[in-house]
């Protein structure tokens, strides 16, 4: 099922991609898609629905970001090998969480703005997990039970704002339209093998990034239970995962964004986002 | 002012302080103590309410959080000088920000539960600020326009989470219960001089932190400005501040915190908060 959020920024509505590829709109079945639409009774309820009974969605219409309300927005740093290494960072011994703004996150499709001082605007495919249910020191078995579902994020960073101002890395990740979710949210028993998903990464059509979440060094359900260890998931939290090699900041010389480049970005099952960058004000 | 929020954990309810420090119910006027209450126009209709008018809230009753519904809960640290001197570390160039996971927030006397894997469970009184209204790149002399008001808050830490697991700080930073707020948030008007305030702490009746909002390297309005240049902040954000020196992981031996030990913390005009530390499970 793929589950996701449609109409202007900040008055999205639920809806659901029907299995023609049409929006349905789901605003009589539940508010929103949040930590409450989410849980396994919440999504089993939503699977239960006639699809082809609910009311049809008319194109063209804005894709928000596929879940609302997000109250933790996780990210793990460095885990694919290769992007350490082009990072110039060791291979870490435990996963590198740190955090971007809940207020950074936007549709997969809305324009990314350079903020105000940036001079190293860089991009980051990766495959986030959304959280259905409360989880707090899970063993990694019980991680399927918890995770609602995957989709696509870019997780948008400044470098030097990440790495030249002094302590930790969530300045450079929370500016706003750092965190394009979407366009929608595939539930769990939608994705056979989520370890085994291409991604990809243009911009201004030429090819950035291309991986596989098979050479993740720590894999999903791996870190659902260890980020669980250090705080309590709560239903609606979206954990970013990493991002593949061929990050501009990794190219030789650094290649940054500009305003003017469109960067498209996806991954096998989960659909595409479409960005352009803008210059601010 | 002083808003808070009373009851059970999970169903608290919003009220005030009145003049002779009795608990008055706000529920028939705003459905919580959050975001939304404390926008300025919000404060401005609490502020022309009759106190003596709203109902009396009975004794003994649990205090929650001060607010609900926190999306970003945002740190600085190394904030005071003596407190980077006693970690080993430089005084920042600029502030260093963290984030504590939203789900450590919980009431200023609830017990401090040692979380599961810990060995050095330390102590931070801090000040902290929670926003009213949305700013991003915001000049500092407009930051008083943001700030709904000031709380203490317990910036509880795992210093082997946060200094031996790898990475950013966030893993020492957010189990649950390490965010104890309140006992009330004092609405901005009502703090003459928030830069002049004295912070205490005490483990087990034994005062280990002591000192003054007068001595942070960063002052609280810049702090709100240069936040406002990394991400968007929003109405309830809290932001807190920083911790004067006196920290366990300070002292020579250093002193964790265990099971059975008291805390008790203050900030002049902003009340205290008394935890109880507890094993875990």
């Amino acid at each position: 099922m793929k589950l996701l959020r449609y109409g202007p920024a900040g008055q999205e509505r639920p809806g659901l991609l029907d299995g023609e590829g049409l929006i349905r709109d789901l605003s009589s079945v539940v508010p929103d898609i949040s930590g409450k639409t989410l849980s396994r009774a919440g999504i089993e309820a939503l699977r239960r629905l006639d699809t082809a009974a609910l009311p049809l969605v008319a194109d063209p219409v804005r894709i928000g970001p596929c879940v609302a309300g997000v109250g933790n927005f996780i990210a793990v740093g460095l885990n694919y090998a290769d992007h350490a290494r082009e990072s110039g960072l060791p291979i870490p011994a435990e996963p590198v969480l740190f955090n971007k703004a809940p207020s950074s996150i936007s549709g997969p499709n809305d324009p990314i703005v350079v903020p105000p001082g940036s001079s190293k605007l860089d991009w980051e495919v990766e495959i986030a997990m959304v959280i259905g249910e409360a989880a707090y020191d899970l063993p990694e078995a019980d991680a399927p039970d918890v995770i609602a579902g995957y989709c696509v994020c870019h997780d948008v960073s400044e470098r030097a704002f990440q790495n030249e101002r002094g302590g930790q890395w969530t300045k450079g990740k929370s500016s706003p339209g750092f965190g394009p979710l979407g366009p929608y949210l595939v539930t769990a028993d939608a994705i056979a093998e989520p370890q085994d998903l291409t991604l990809w990464l243009d911009v201004n059509g030429v090819r950035m990034q291309s991986g596989s979440t098979a050479t993740m060094i720590f894999g999903l359900h791996f870190l659902v239970s260890y980020i669980s260890r250090f705080m309590r998931l709560e239903p609606g939290d979206v954990i970013t995962t990493g991002t593949p090699p061929g990050v501009g900041m990794g190219r030789h010389p650094p290649r940054y964004l500009k305003a003017g480049d469109r960067v498209e970005l996806g991954i096998t099952g989960l659909g595409t986002q479409r960005q352009q960058v803008l210059a601010h004000g």
